[in-house]
């Protein structure tokens, strides 16, 4: 393993972090990686380099990261970019190990110079063999680690999860963030890899791989040097853990804005998407998607089979469902016997009973609805249970009647959801049900088929390269 | 006008409104009807019947409509199927204007005693004159006239606005308002067909075409019985108000399941949709986007021309945006020279200052902020403004500097925005740019993008429709 690579668990794991541009001053980014270190509560130590304080946020300051005795594991630079090379090569000298550079004003402004900057300072920490997270990003969270070395600190407030997200865009990253926060998703680090100075898609992936909190990892891509290499690596490592891709600059705006952004060209399109096929990557086309996906896969088991159960409160949303499903190439075909005999026994025939089923008729017959979630969980037709209900005061009696069956079975094959209420009112006894993993819920109907849809359609990528 | 068609208007603006099944009992519907009318302070006068009590939740109660003196404009009834006939002939000799039937058990269901009951019922209200929405339906909501006549109290915790969705499916119109509660989206009525004993889309239309209180109408189709009197309804009314229809049982599951559950086939999918193009329809294709559609459409002008302007706080929502505009016709050109010199001066050469506009490097500088909007709103060659921006701790003054301008032009040219804070964090703040107008706001960059492309294929449709 060369040094850089073995450096790489310093990137997550420092006991020392230096932030060299650490700063009271709010304006400062300086001063907002200072706040997301010390409320994300780090536990180990942190080091604020600023030559005119002698302490930031209370904390004992140093002039230059010379100056401190101790030895440092990591370093946050958020300095101008002129300033970096020198920055760097002091980093060298202290022995640290891995750096995160925030700064931006590399080789993605207009300006020769950038690019000039960036071959120099990239010579640096390459001969040294320390990875670096950057330039022009706003971080990375490890939430396991309690590490929070981004400038936002309210990344902290994010739960606790087995997806990583490798993204090249801050603005992508906090979005997921934010709908991560709304929607229950938990992560076990989001790393903005900005304009990759030495530290990669490929590299990231071949890390994660062997890293024991990250079972799904979720990539945001606009434009990358190297396609051979990323696709070479998840080839490499397929069949191993999930990988799901969205990838911008389709058009030829995107592909302009990527160059401006990241450095490199978008490429095309098409030539991606299918790459990524082969490599067992899963193409997924909208930030939502994304998210949802990665939720499925961190959280589900996948369907063995393409058989789905539609089980609905109300039929237009099963309706909804379905359309979505056929039309993805899932099936929603008829119970065994068995199965059909005991929903007929236990709904009156008022509505649909056979699949999708409309469970309307049992609304205020939790015992009825336990027993046709059992009935269709048992059946081996059945790969995967859609659960679509919409709850008002009227009818909320039902959730606490079907919650022990939900636990009970929990994930045995993927149970996907969306159970609503109206906002507010039991956003509680919704959430607890996902805590306990009876139900991985999603906002709308259509969403929580396509996340079947797509843990249906990893299986089929795993299958196939089994057989390459 | 035909006696049916005049007392439409008592549907929604009755005097007076019985409920036939009124209770006390937390198990009954009529239960929560009462809650409704009650917890949405329907100012009219309420009737329970309920042949066992005095009172209803305190109100005076009559054993029959019969036993009633004053007069009544409404009946809500929510008892059994077979009660029906017998409560309808009672409605017809009080001289009741309008109905409600929340009862299920007609033609929907496997018996064909249910169909034969549809028709006799249908005969009984068709004879006098009366309009009644259901069978088999929640109900209605009236916002604003403050009418709750549905089993859905939480309903009255909608904002008024002036969309009104006319659905087929209780399911999707629970969701739908669940969604608007959250997404700042204000509804006129929300209307539950259900099986449609005597008022189908055709004649809600021709009925909501003079509503003051509707700009926008939003139709969530399963099947319909007869086609051709909605597509005629439509082309006559053409270019008056948007009509945007989600219509599902696209594939054969969904077809079957829709005559199980609204008694008419769905039909052939790809027909209806060439249909409801031809009569002006905008088509939708799932429940998300039917809500953001509509509320792009309640809150923003039409866009003159297919060019847009993307600014951006960040790169990659920016990109995101551009690709979906891309791929669905519309253009992101450059600016006039004009307007380019000025981005020019205001921001500096580190990102992506043309079409679209990078604003990073302005973050800490809201007056730049707003000078490259101004610069924007006024280039004679944008017709439409999307806005993208992430917010956290770092960066949230400029949210405050950016409000002068965007209230000042608040929709001017349409001004769509996806912009995000941690959850909970400056929710009030956006809500409040919401409030005033300033920005039509989304959660993801893909569905801001994608409720101005539907604003622009509505303005093309609008276009098509006056040469014919």
């Amino acid at each position: 393993m060369d040094r850089l690579t073995a450096n790489m668990h310093y990137l997550f794991n420092p006991n020392s972090v230096a932030v060299i541009g650490a700063s009271d001053n709010m304006s400062k980014l300086g001063f907002h990686v200072m706040k997301s270190l010390t409320n994300g509560k780090f536990p180990g130590k942190i080091i604020p380099i600023n030559p005119g304080s002698n302490k930031v946020m209370g904390i004992n300051a140093y002039p230059s990261i010379k100056d401190y005795n101790g030895h440092i594991d990591q370093a946050i630079v958020v300095l101008p970019a002129k300033l970096v090379p020198n920055i760097f090569q002091e980093c060298v000298d202290k022995g640290i190990k891995s750096i995160v550079l925030i700064t931006a004003g590399f080789r993605e402004i207009d300006d020769p110079a950038g690019a000039n900057l960036h071959e120099k300072t990239a010579d640096i920490v390459n001969r040294a063999g320390i990875p670096v997270i950057g330039p022009n990003t706003f971080g990375m969270i490890n939430l396991n680690g309690d590490l929070n070395a981004s400038f936002t600190p309210e990344f902290s407030n994010l739960r606790k999860g087995n997806i990583c997200l490798v993204s090249q865009s801050g603005g992508i990253s906090h979005l997921l963030a934010f709908m991560a926060m709304e929607f229950n998703v938990g992560f076990s680090k989001i790393i903005g890899l900005g304009n990759r100075l030495n530290v990669d898609f490929d590299r990231m992936i071949n890390y994660l791989m062997t890293d024991p909190d990250t079972k799904v990892i979720a990539l945001y891509i606009e434009g990358i040097d190297d396609v051979r290499k990323l696709i070479e690596t998840a080839r490499k490592n397929r069949g191993q853990k999930p990988i799901i891709a969205y990838k911008t600059g389709k058009g030829k705006v995107g592909n302009q804005a990527s160059m401006s952004h990241t450095g490199s060209m978008a490429g095309r399109h098409e030539l991606y998407k299918s790459a990524f096929n082969q490599a067992g990557i899963l193409n997924i086309d909208n930030t939502e998607t994304l998210l949802d996906t990665a939720k499925a896969m961190s959280l589900c088991s996948l369907p063995e089979g393409p058989s789905m159960a539609v089980l609905s409160g109300q039929a237009g949303p099963s309706m909804a469902a379905c359309d979505l499903l056929e039309s993805e190439g899932l099936k929603i075909d008829g119970f065994t016997r068995n199965t059909q005999e005991k929903i007929n026994d236990l709904l009156p025939p008022l509505a649909l009973r056979t699949n999708p089923v409309d469970m309307g008729p049992a609304w205020y017959d939790s015992s009825a609805m336990q027993e046709i979630i059992r009935a269709v969980m048992d059946d081996e037709n059945v790969s995967g249970i859609l659960l679509l209900m919409m709850f008002a005061s009227a009818n909320v009696d039902v959730l606490k009647g079907v919650r022990d069956i939900l636990v009970k079975w929990a994930q045995q094959k993927p149970v996907i959801s969306c159970i609503l209420s109206p906002p507010g009112i039991w956003d509680e006894e919704i959430n607890e049900l996902e805590k306990v993993r009876a139900i991985v819920n999603y906002p709308t109907p259509e969403r929580a088929a396509m996340a079947m849809v797509n843990l249906w359609r990893y299986k089929r990528i795993k299958e196939t390269m089994k057989l390459n």
